[in-house]
């Protein structure tokens, strides 16, 4: 065992316990090894699992080396937003199906995580977001955002107006269905079917996509990740935000959604001979060597 | 005055007094000129007009020979809608920026009355559309749509899985934020911003465009408008269809959305000259002659 | 066997003698079957099939019931160009990879021909266009084509600046890479790559998709069959204007390529169970039913 | 005068007299504001401006502290190819026509000129290209480019195909009419036709769009400046190569066009005040403040 991943954080796809025996003997697998395992309150209740310790994910970030985590990209997503703050690095086991994130295969696990284990690892370090809502003088609320931040119309089905600064600079106002602004990480997300581009992760930059814009000449634009976002609601409905689809809030006129790049990076393992286009390819399918 | 318009309907926006004089003024113009004039409860109302025929929407189409709508293209859309059963013909009146339905300027509406009343317009037949939710054996709701179609998510921000079927004929599966089935009129409003082509408005076509797809393969295609399409709502958190952006109904898993051209067609009258292209090329800012 | 195949022209691909073998059994099938077959000069020379009649594939017209086209799209493409004067009914085999008009694999072929030379087939009419380049008072060359007419810029790379017409009324002026006309049959092809919208071969429609316009704003319409385009070259260093992909010619500053849709329309014999939507959804890479 | 400045070439727009008169009086006010002013052979020529300095547009990089390019982004583009490796500013004057690059109006070139040459100005520093095509062991041709870097079919208007390579990592392969390698100077040019995103001209990327792509999931792909993108020629009838759009070389199948970042930075002035957003939204005709 390198000494580098003493303790380690196993934590399950919420409610799923279709994996819980895979969780179980990765679990075993990790405390023969010689690693502590540390699970979280849920992953031990869907999984039936009783003979660990159980911390909650809010604890867990300074008690432990790495966090693998086993569930899909989603999953991943949740526990990277979780942890950023303790910089603790991230494997992501997926269930049978490839993940931008979560490229371990089930099916292999133990021969991978083996070799990882040892040391043999490909670590990047990826842009997080961070995003909070401001009315008057208040922050409504505060979040991280590992995929992307995405201001929208709600239920009504009504498009919604805002104007867009960066860095204080006016840059548009906009009518459409929404807007989305994605790290590289979240360029492969939602972003990529709002018709963005793809950011290779190790860029410097956000990207703004419109969503159904009314303005035909609208078009992404990649900005640098130093700048300051503002998002200004100029006219909803119904506006909301969402970070990472997963956290939600409500938005009233004259709300901005502000978005900067946290201060800490997302730390991610993954096997060696790792490579970032093969995945590209293999989940868009793109054109093999001819 | 020409037989063929003695009694006109005249209506104005929803909920916009600002237009009451002008309202005012055209009534008077087409009592002069010696046709009935009938207008609406709410535009009576909030027009402040006390002297002229009194018809609820609901009444008036069997009553009337025309109807000169004042307001944009969603008024011209929700009068449209309640009036075609009783193919009665409309005239849009636009009040300051140019529609592509309601073509006659406010500023020179009385000219250009005064020639289309004596004859001088141009007619055209327009699609409507009539869609129908089924559960299990019941129609939950029925309405026509002259713009479009949509079956979208609703408030989470998640995604909604669907089948569409043509003529029953299986087409493909979609996870989408939705999608769009527009007429040739609605193929320049909200299926333009999700990236649809533009149909000729004597196309007897429809055009079915998906909303931010995950599929990255996943194109606009226009069908005929003979065809039936179905929609099947496979997977959503909280489904929504919505027709013409106006009227709007909750959807569950299992819910099918039938969408059919309607028996009946909009008969729209349009100042002589009218022109489509240049519509087209004025709103959407396209390049002018060399 | 029915009367109504009596006489078959059997076409093979160009340059292509990889398919000889199969040519020369599929030959012998229906002289077996009692058809009277023809064979182009050029089939019998890449294939070296001696004893079948020769005819040229100008003079075959008139003379044969039916082609059956070996080979891929592009080859089914130029046969029925050539053939549509005569209407004469045509079968696309493919050679392994399904085609959107070839679409009789090669690996079923005879049991799928017997069938359908029964009279197990469905029937389909596609729009066929024609274009002629004019030149002051002259028609430079016309042409048929049955997928697209592309007005392009060739070799130096810079942009060409064209005007559209369609029924002498001005569309726009565009300066980009080009514009492709496409009709139904020819919107699955380079018009799609171009971001074009999917027309069903059913609809009495023409799509103009521009090629990298220089206007974000430029959007792809379909326009009614029934109307005739004219695109007139404002400037260029050097235009070309492409039949399918397979003929081409030179175009000058000034000339016109006026563009309308041919008075006779190709006949498509499919087996039976054809379903269009099941050839997009496999060639697209469409999602499969849930 | 400051000292920065002490020496300015002056160079005027390829084959356009049109506007020696102007380049004749910023001769002569750079003169008597104390500089000493070097011109062009050819633009001496157009202009026939007679008492000035000539130096061959090769030899004057060592030679100025400034140059002063009067033309439009175009001219820019070719002079910032050429003097990129002496490192010399430029400021670009437009003749009417707001540029992306050449920002300063002619209508008040005196009084902006006045301010930057004293000192205020917004220097900005831009990624350049430099690309070579390798044939066998040989490199046939090397070339900077400022915008892009282009790789397309020639011609016959039928597709090439290709592979891309990034830092010897196998990307994609691709059918498509051709691949626009864009800096974030060249993001808005004919990247942006092609479907590309805007980079904002501080981002450390490169992005790579693919021109009317056969994969329907091809999409704009954004990686880091520090990478070498090599395009590998594996059919074409008549492949080509373009720099800028001002430069061409034919290739050959089995061609490698390998685009790294060059050594060297471009150097911008922009009157103070400048700001990118604006002049985006200027020419994209982006919403204005609501």
């Amino acid at each position: 065992m390198k000494a580098e991943f003493k303790t380690i954080a196993l934590v399950g796809k919420f409610n799923s316990p279709g994996n819980s025996t895979s969780l179980l003997r990765l679990a075993d697998y990790l405390r023969q090894r010689g690693h502590q395992v540390m699970i979280t309150p849920h992953t031990a209740d869907v999984c039936q699992i009783r003979d660990f310790q159980v911390v909650t994910l809010n604890d867990i970030g300074p008690m432990v080396d790495l966090a693998i985590v086993m569930g899909g990209d989603g999953t991943l997503l949740n526990i990277a937003r979780t942890l950023v703050d303790h910089r603790v690095p991230l494997i992501g086991v997926n269930q049978g199906r490839l993940g931008f994130l979560a490229d371990v295969s089930i099916d292999t696990m133990f021969s991978t995580l083996e070799e990882m284990l040892s040391g043999q690892y490909v670590a990047e370090e990826r842009i997080m977001l961070e995003a909070s809502v401001e009315r008057h003088e208040d922050v409504l609320i505060a979040s991280y955002a590992f995929n992307d931040v995405v201001v929208s119309k709600s239920s009504t089905g009504r498009l919604i107006e805002f104007e867009v600064y960066i860095d204080n600079q006016f840059v548009y106002s906009q009518r459409a269905d929404g807007l989305v602004v994605a790290s590289p990480t979240g360029s492969t997300a939602y972003a990529l079917s709002s018709g963005g581009p793809i950011l290779h992760p190790t860029l410097e930059a956000v990207v703004m996509v419109p969503i159904c814009p009314h303005t035909l000449s609208a078009r992404p634009i990649a900005v640098n990740s130093r700048s300051e976002i503002e998002i200004n609601l100029i006219h909803a409905d119904d506006g909301r935000v969402h970070f990472d689809g997963q956290r939600h809030a409500d938005l009233r006129i004259g709300d901005r959604v502000v978005i900067r790049r946290a201060h800490n990076t997302v730390r991610l393992l993954h096997p060696e001979g790792h490579n970032y286009y093969d995945t590209l390819r293999q989940k868009l399918h793109w054109g093999e060597k001819l």
